[in-house]
């Protein structure tokens, strides 16, 4: 891993604004394809191609959708960087969440690349690579540097969002200039310090942008998101009022936030112990980068030892906002985890608001919380969260400083892209320089024209499950849904090859159907039924395996349907002897 | 179905209030036994039982919970009202939903029980036991109706909530007084000018109420539910404001609402068609019991004749606001539908709030409308729907009209109910008088003490699965999880039974776990560990039936695993020949 040398001294050379401006005549055209993020939440990856040079911003996984069972992740399709490997220059990073740093490893598996993110973001890659036995290329870079991949002039730029270091980048080469803010929000007063740095946007915006690519996640929220002091302030007022144990479960990754429950404890003279693996590897990854410097290493006690100690002298700080099945605050709350047993009038709090698709899973936690008597703080009922994307107010201030020639809303659902292009709109930029990309299309900008090419190359879903990358597909998951409504039958029969003849007793085995202890009598009804339609099939001469096992299926079938109303998964298998 | 006759004249001779002070002393003790709706959301059904005898208050079903995979609906646990079928004298509906009507069916399956049920509440039962060929002893009651089963002096007291002639019940008998709200919001402005009876609540309280049991559902929620009259505000604005085609989902069961856009469509010259089966039905319905009676025939017109009107003379009313896969507006949103097909500009509005569990697959479809460029107006941006549960004000004023001697929070998840509790303890009733039950709890109750009797009877869940009734235990249920996570393995072989060797080829099929034709080296390096696990066990002479199956699965198991990280299940099939 290599640390990134600031090149300001090469962006010095570039040219002036005066020569630049006459240079657009004979700009060369280019085009952002965006492979992932685009009307979905997750996997989020664009490409940059100009003079036969790509630059990738960003590659995230997604978490299945509803009914991709057995799934465990979702990456972007690499066919186009695949079939287009010598064009690759550089993989720029916004931060190190999960739909923006999940899908490197198998991007790393297919083709060799060189990462820039900022330290934390690093941090999460190289252990994740790791994983995998991969290796990669890696410059460190921080908010404020500029450098060179190919012919690709980056900058990162300052913003705010739920994860330290997040970046913005501005990206200028022969072909023009584009802006990505990743995700971010406006916090005038982060825990950090950080403020988004507005200015830089504003004079970029002075220099003129070709094309925004903007976060639209909260574009559905009128008004301002509000800022991380928020959440500070209410996690003083918890600490101020409790002399009971505090459990605060949020985000691994939110390490200023994680800071500040570490400080709050300090001030109340109580200890710190982490539960939670994810928890417990980001912690020591932020304190080896430095990001606690000023906590001292005797605030932290073994979450072991936690018991030990009286419930005023202790915050424990865990993984499970999400109510994940494995996590440390869901063993806690059924009784499951090794070191915490939970009792009345804890108190735990959820510094986290439910990712859709698990507000139900969340329910049941908060639940087992209730059962327990323990008091559940929750962000709905008080300030101990906020999110990390910008509301609709904030999107106007960075479209009004930037000005982009085009608008290419990014990072969301198709209504989210949608509202964000009206909003757009209603601040004046014109609907024929707006794009709502899906991912596989391609936006081709040049001088004269600009215009979208639909379904450029594949924007399709790559589903992950075990080792196998891609190789579920639609039949198979079809097959997994019908399997999980009601199970399946397996028939074996084994055949005479020459005369026909049944040479054993059939043999009927179920699973997920019924439970087949109390149904014999239909059990033997069905064997019967495959008697029956060998009989029937071998006296009409039909003894090929393909019309015999046509035959057991659809008598088999029909059978189950009209005495159960089920229509189970049912599998003949014919051997011949 | 006979009308039921009012019997005020048997409740003139009740005891005047000082007799049954005095008889209080010689009261018989009775008991209240839930067995659903508690700590969970749906299937309400609570017992009271007095004097041998029992009156069951609302008969519901649940969808099923996450991970139920193939369950249709949920059911009560009916073992106790089976066990004690000659003391059941009778059911009493709240209301119509199907979380207080959707198990009745069941029900009267396993015996003869008269319904009590306000006009609308009883045409949906009706309709429903036809389906299932089934009648019943329907008594149509109706707001300040009193009458008696067997020992019990009922009263149904008007209140407001999200369908027509919600009731909740004073209960009079040997033993006690019970009032239960039922599911109830206080609106002073409902559509149908009938005010949830305050004054009558009042009366009761000072009579004396011995145990209450309220709706909780909303008990989170701080101040008051807003009048549905907000709904009727926010639907005149869409209507004065487009000329374009109005699209409404809503609930079918919401009589008054949906009576209001069909007055808001008269108003501005629109005519009305309907789509979806159980609003057709319920509409049906509502005309066939008067709740129509001021909107005339002509207003309607059938779905299919809907294209051949202009865009603002025209209503449609539908199915679907939680994204069912099969209603009205999922086949407008994924153009499957045979009359409408959306365009441009068609205004869509959602008048309803997605029911937990439902908030992804709505999203599908408000995306999918957002890609017809259809202006899609939902509850969270224009208040074109109200919650049907009282919030947190409201059930201090109930509580504070009634004043109970014991307090049962209903209807609820474990959170609400243990809210629901802390805001009656805040409001004086002291704690040993509250009371938090589970399904099949008691809470006993005599002159000189009160008990609560934990597992008093069951209170499980009852799965229904096609045709089978609780014929789905947890066995199958994790059979259907594991084949959706994976799918399956079958591996058939035939033996002979005499010296075990192999008479055929084994076969090896698999559903849901790979794509078979991209993975045919993998089957056949699976076929070779499916001979050697043979040979090495024929070997050691392991020739039964289930050393060698355990054999199989093992190798195999172990195979997979470790060429794909996966783990589908394994059926091994052996066939003595």
């Amino acid at each position: 891993m290599t640390r990134y040398r600031n090149n300001n001294k090469r962006r010095a050379k570039a040219p002036a604004k005066a020569i630049q401006k006459n240079k657009e005549k004979v700009r060369p055209p280019f085009r952002i394809i965006p492979l992932g993020g685009m009307k979905e939440i997750g996997k989020n990856c664009t490409l940059i191609e100009c003079n036969d040079e790509i630059l990738i911003i960003d590659c995230g996984f997604a978490f299945p959708e509803y009914e991709m069972f057995g799934i465990d992740i979702v990456i972007p399709d690499f066919t186009y960087l695949k079939e287009n490997i010598e064009k690759v220059k550089g993989l720029i990073i916004t931060h190190g969440h999960e739909d923006h740093i999940g899908g490197i490893p198998y991007l790393l598996q297919e083709m060799s690349v060189p990462v820039f993110a900022s330290p934390l973001a690093m941090g999460m890659i190289e252990h994740k690579l790791e994983e995998y036995y991969l290796n990669c290329e890696g410059h460190v870079i921080k908010s404020g540097d500029r450098f060179s991949i190919g012919c690709f002039s980056v900058e990162a730029i300052q913003t705010n969002h739920s994860i330290a270091d997040s970046l913005a980048y501005s990206i200028k080469f022969p072909g023009g200039h584009v802006v990505h803010t990743g995700d971010f929000k406006i916090d005038y007063s982060p825990l950090d310090g950080k403020v988004i740095d507005l200015n830089r946007f504003s004079q970029l915006g002075d220099q003129g942008v070709d094309v925004l690519l903007c976060d639209s996640t909260n574009v559905l929220r009128k008004g301002y998101t509000p800022s991380e002091a928020v959440v500070r302030r209410s996690i003083d007022e918890i600490f101020d009022n409790t002399d009971r144990r505090i459990i605060i479960a949020t985000f691994a990754s939110n390490v200023h936030r994680i800071k500040y429950f570490i400080e709050a404890s300090m001030e109340h003279h109580r200890r710190i112990a982490v539960s939670g693996r994810s928890m417990e590897n980001l912690l020591a990854l932020s304190r080896s980068l430095g990001y606690l410097d000023d906590i001292p290493d005797s605030v932290f006690v073994d979450v072991s030892e936690a018991r030990n100690i009286a419930d005023n002298k202790i915050t424990i700080i865990t993984t499970g906002s999400q109510g994940e099945p494995m996590s440390a605050l869901t063993r806690m709350a059924y009784d499951n985890h090794k070191s915490i047993k939970l009792k009345k009038n804890d108190v735990v709090v959820f510094s986290s608001s439910p990712i859709p698709g698990n507000e139900k899973v969340i329910s049941q936690i908060v639940n087992r919380l209730y059962e327990k008597e323990v008091d559940v703080v929750l962000a709905s009922a008080m300030d101990v969260h906020v999110s990390g994307h910008a509301s609709s107010e904030e999107l106007k201030l960075i479209h009004t400083l930037i000005r982009p020639k085009y608008f290419i809303p990014a990072h969301g659902e198709y209504r989210h892209l949608a509202e964000h292009a009206k909003l757009a709109n209603a601040l004046g930029q014109s609907k024929d320089r707006i794009f709502i990309l899906g991912n596989g299309d391609a936006l081709e900008v040049n001088g004269k024209e600009t215009h979208l090419v639909r379904e450029f190359t594949s924007g399709e879903d790559v589903m992950v499950d075990g080792y196998g990358i891609g190789d579920v597909g639609s039949v198979v998951l079809k097959d997994r849904k019908k399997l999980s409504q009601a199970g399946l039958i397996t028939i074996s029969v084994a055949l005479d090859s020459a005369t026909g003849a049944l040479m054993a007793e059939p043999i009927l085995k179920t699973k997920g159907f019924i439970f087949v202890e109390e149904h014999m009598d239909l059990i033997r009804e069905a064997i019967n039924v495959v008697y029956n339609t060998i009989g029937k099939s071998t006296s009409k001469g039909a003894l090929d395996e393909a019309s015999l096992s046509r035959a057991i299926k659809s008598d088999m079938k029909t059978f189950i349907y009209n005495t159960t109303k089920k229509s189970p998964m049912i599998i003949p298998v014919i051997l011949y002897v």
